[in-house]
């Protein structure tokens, strides 16, 4: 499948990897088509998978998952026009995380009550937006057999089509146990969760856990 | 043991009544001492137990639980009396919701980026607060079996004698995986998991659900 990836980043360079290892036809996004780090990773695949901006990635991609950090998010969406993302699904993996007054980071849509998933939402209004993955770390996403038993993977969105199709592909990276929270306005759960995952991390001193729900 | 538990609600009563099965001497907390919930219980224990207000009850727990509502809590904790829980531990099972919008409740915190635990230990200098417990059910505070297999609970505070002092309570009531995620200021995160705790609520149609970490 064509597979457009947004954001060089760890997050982003990782999925494209796996996705490119699976045997997918992916293409990383990023402002400027010129980016070193996009040209460096796709060396790396040893010219397999190709490098674009938002848009060319918009444009190339069946599917297109947002690995932007959270304040960039908004902006990589415009740059990549609604017109090339039209009835398509947009898997968004980021966290609306805030840096820049050090650790621990703040939630820039908690004084808001919204979640990021529903701003890209509302900026891709034909769109099917699909929140996943922003609850564990890159290589987690990508390898869930990194932690011990069967942990549990999350996803929100207003389209079961497109959560079925985010979902294929959850499983061809691992993910046996995918739970559907509901629509889009669930991201701010799994959204906030990432302050908790925060405070976890730096008690265990690691970020390879993830968690199972029991009932 | 001598345990104050402040709030008359489904969580107060709750963790007043397995307190007091477990044959420690009780006192329940209210605002006013005529409080009809709170005259109900103690006449449902038998008499065993007893009732009054916030500061009775402070002076006479050893420890003291806050079960109140979040947007009463540093209220009830004022009214209770620092000097009457100088050097105590305060365990803070409250959450900093806010339902006078509907549903889904906003956290009232998350503007101003701390935590309801933090503001109460600010409130009580010579107290040690170990938030704990706020992120489950009343139900599974006491009985943590209701769901297959150990899940974790967390506590979080400065003082280490502290938390040692909860988790033996926390033991009794039949935990055995107890999570220190360190100082006070990790309660954000522990606040801040009560939105996704109700995001998966609302999707699994039950609050009787715990998470286990898996590394």
């Amino acid at each position: 499948m064509k597979i457009g990836v947004f954001g060089t980043g760890v997050v982003g360079t990782t999925l494209a990897s796996k996705l490119a290892a699976l045997g997918h036809d992916v293409k990383l996004g990023a402002r400027d088509a010129s980016n070193v780090k996009a040209r460096a990773w796709v060396e790396a695949t040893g010219g397999k998978a190709s490098a674009g901006t938002f848009a060319d990635t918009a444009k190339f991609g069946e599917i297109v998952f947002n690995a932007t950090s959270g304040l960039g998010s908004v902006e990589a969406i415009r740059a990549a026009g609604k017109e090339n993302l039209r009835g398509k699904t947009l898997a968004d993996v980021s966290n609306p995380l805030d840096f820049s007054k050090g650790m621990p980071p703040s939630v820039f849509t908690a004084a808001a009550g919204d979640s990021l998933g529903e701003r890209i939402q509302a900026e891709l209004p034909e769109t099917h937006v699909v929140k996943t993955l922003n609850t564990i770390n890159a290589s987690l996403m990508v390898e869930p057999s990194r932690v011990k038993g069967e942990t549990d993977v999350f996803v929100a969105g207003n389209d079961a089509g497109a959560k079925a199709q985010v979902s294929g592909i959850l499983r061809e990276f691992g993910w046996k146990s995918i739970v559907d929270v509901g629509g889009i306005q669930a991201a701010r759960g799994l959204e906030a969760y990432v302050l908790f995952w925060l405070t976890v991390m730096t008690a265990l001193k690691t970020s390879d856990f993830n968690i199972r729900i029991a009932q």
